[in-house]
């Protein structure tokens, strides 16, 4: 196994929290946790691993929407118990509800708008 | 008070992730948390206000350094647990490394590089 002494700190934290970011446009795209090893397999494999924290298993990012994210930089923070991933975003929807960005919903005042359009209807590619 | 019944869901997540992302140059500028009150007074003052997990006790960004965060705008996520905040970001340094982005360290193949320059000294800007 690889020395991750220069990456996220596992030990202290084994949830870390991964902002994945559209590398062209800067979009953030969405936000999960990857354990230690959903961290390693997206090293080795360059494809975003997350670890679903309702599921309790690591999750590859689109292995059921097709909607994969390829790795294309990693960074982490000076804290070490943050990752930014500036991803290429198959399918160009990120979000389960079909939008580009998970943060599609803008607070105003206490109020809310939704401030984008679905990319695909979820009802047609999540079959369940 | 107001409701929050459409923003973030502290009942579920106490301690809320909130991305400071620059709103000019898409830039990520770091990741903290807010609880319900650091969420409230953010939206009420138009400036960051963060929960610091280490002092137990709200932090106002910039409160030290002078470098605080004009909110421009606030998204949350599909989940209702992740919060993205669109800041203007006095000073043009967020990390208090003195880096614009506390994502300075890009890692490649387990290694890593420092991929920006110092905006400002630290040791000038906290006194201690």
């Amino acid at each position: 196994m690889s020395d991750v002494s220069n990456g996220p700190d596992f030990a202290k934290t084994p949830l870390v929290p991964a902002i994945a970011q559209d590398h062209a446009s800067g979009v953030v795209l969405m936000l999960a946790y990857m354990n230690e090893e959903a961290y390693r397999e997206t090293l080795a494999t360059g494809r975003v691993c997350y670890y679903s924290r309702s599921r309790k298993k690591l999750w590859r990012k689109g292995e059921e929407s097709g909607n994969i994210q390829e790795v294309r930089e990693m960074y982490y923070d000076c804290d070490a118990d943050t990752l930014l991933v500036k991803v290429n975003q198959i399918g160009g929807a990120a979000c389960h509800e079909g939008f580009k960005s998970c943060f599609f919903r803008r607070l105003e005042n206490d109020d809310l708008k939704v401030v984008a359009e679905r990319v695909f209807d979820p009802k047609q590619v999540y079959k369940k």
